[in-house]
């Protein structure tokens, strides 16, 4: 693997690390050198306790536009294709234990909204274009997005989404449930930091690390399973050291001095 | 049973198979003998390469009412009822692998409700009367509402449509994610028919079906079986015509020549 | 355990139990006392045939403002805590067969959301303050909400609500399906009772303890087993006698007269 550092850029603001996809010339089109540099960036997030939140956008004027194309048509062009072997799952963001927000400055197409999904929360401006494309393309629901997205928007919106492989903007996607928040393209970005700064500054880190598992495990288990584990974590939770911090800076009205995700 | 070939009416649009609920004078009131002859154009559509995509209607002032009332006051003053035997389940349009689009010209009521939810997108006029009705009857939540409509619409919103058997309009239904399109009554042929024209030219049929599917079993099943599936249905695909030929066409921006359902 | 009655009030109004949990000088925390007043309540309303709906609304400013802080506090402040014993598990609610409508009057927080969410349905004025919270006071999302928020708004509202314990208020609590209807508050519990009062004089007990049944399950169940419980469940209803009534009286033009839950 050539690792171009350059495919995602790196920039720290505050306790939010912005990270952007890169490859602006292709509309940040997805390829193993940016995957790569991608979770190469993902796994350093998640090892520093000063980044609290991550936020991930594209260069240009796209998020990305999916599979790299050249990619895709020689793989399709092939006369027989086998499974593919990767030294990591493509659904290794899914895992990453720190809030994760898309800000969706523009198209995000097939793999390109795949990736969008993997993140916890999304904003978008009015224009960007969200596809699944696939079907478009001859291809199936990829990467785990069958299951992903009935359950953020329903099945019938999902069903419309993946056989049509329509564009949906940004206020349909919001009314859809698909993306958060809607916001002008210049204020896009400190729209998403400013709210991952929220959640670095008032919410717990392990908190949050421990309700994305739980939901991403509820969406797998049954009520029963779910209550029965919650009552285990809540123990836990009571005697790790941000749940006094927690009430006692709420009666004091100061902010929060939680500790990083992992430290006691 | 009776082989009334008028109970449903069908005709070709194109690549499109329209089908109209045809007892007007019972607001299209479900029998056997209309699901019969329904079964049997949705076979023969299926069997049909030139057939893309199906749109399924009412004719007269409403889509369904529901089970014929004759039929329902003759069971529930039975002395006592059994189960019903049925040559084929009544969730068979729920298997058929083209895509249906509901076209819910007016009310959509108890059975008439879930033929509609058995389509895979509902376009609905604004004055669409949609209603569970169960409750209002002293029935239950039948032939697999209670699981499809918390799936598509939230949980509190189907206990409010199942619980209470209210009406529910054309927008009120659309903010529901229950009707993917509001359109005024005389457009609202030519907008499913058209929508369905897109799917018919733009999209893979095959990359259809397989979606459709994946869809459907993705929400009885967890996210990991879901990507796994997806892996071994994503290297199937690179592997069929239509892949080729989707980047193909669209890197030569014309429109694609995918193979019909079944054909390689 | 004190056994206040004051913690929690009951009114009749005709079929519809009002419940108000009663502690407005601490914005109705909750508290072990209260719990047991509010289940014994709910035990007294599954007896009593004459009860039909059950509306749960807060005293004073608000609906729940969450766990008692005193309580919170010398939990979160104790050396070491074990699992809770509890006499009944906290989701009882859940298991209530007649229909539970909140109305939210103000701040649902923490468990306070948790409680409105163990109901079928919810109004709440626009500026009710809806939110998790835990993530800001060093929690998790406790007695099983990280299962029920995802089934009821999707995935990435979930997120979004859990994660930053961000306060929603009515209108986009409606958006998301959280609240099903948004009402001034002086016009608020007329408009829960009014809706209770319809569910009462309209709908079959029957069916809808049925229906509620069928809806929780079928959340945690695959598709076939929900449709072939709901044939052995509607096979049944046409054995009970509402289902003659709900025909009849559907013909008649008249108010049905449903039988009591449990009665025959």
């Amino acid at each position: 693997m050539t690792q171009n550092e350059e495919t995602v850029l790196a920039e720290r603001r505050g306790p939010v690390l912005l990270l952007t996809l890169n490859r602006p010339e292709r509309l940040n089109a997805w390829n193993d050198e940016l995957e790569w540099r991608y979770f190469a960036l993902l796994d350093e997030a998640e090892a520093d306790p000063d980044v609290r939140a991550i936020v991930v956008t594209g260069a240009g004027k796209g998020f990305c536009g999916g599979a790299d194309l050249g990619v895709l048509q020689e793989v399709s062009n092939a006369d027989e294709v086998g499974p593919v072997e990767r030294a990591r799952p493509r659904t290794f963001p899914l895992t990453v234990r720190k809030p994760m927000i898309a800000a969706i400055n523009g198209a995000a197409a097939g793999l390109g909204l795949v990736e969008a999904l993997y993140c916890d929360i999304r904003f978008s401006v009015p224009d960007a274009k969200l596809t699944t494309a696939f079907a478009r393309r001859g291809l199936i629901a990829e990467y785990g997005i069958a299951w992903l997205l009935p359950r953020l928007i329903g099945t019938s919106r999902a069903l419309d989404m993946l056989m049509s492989g329509r564009i949906v903007k940004g206020e349909e996607a919001w009314a859809f449930g698909l993306v958060d928040k809607v916001v002008e393209p210049d204020a896009l970005l400190d729209a998403a930091v400013g709210y991952a700064t929220e959640l670095a500054t008032l919410c717990s880190p392990t908190s949050m690390s421990v309700i994305k598992q739980q939901v991403m495990r509820a969406l797998d288990s049954d009520f029963t399973t779910a209550v029965t584990e919650a009552d285990d974590l809540m123990v836990a939770s009571f005697n790790h050291p941000d749940a006094a911090e927690g009430v006692t800076s709420y009666l004091e009205r100061r902010p929060p001095a939680f500790r990083p995700l992992g430290a006691r």
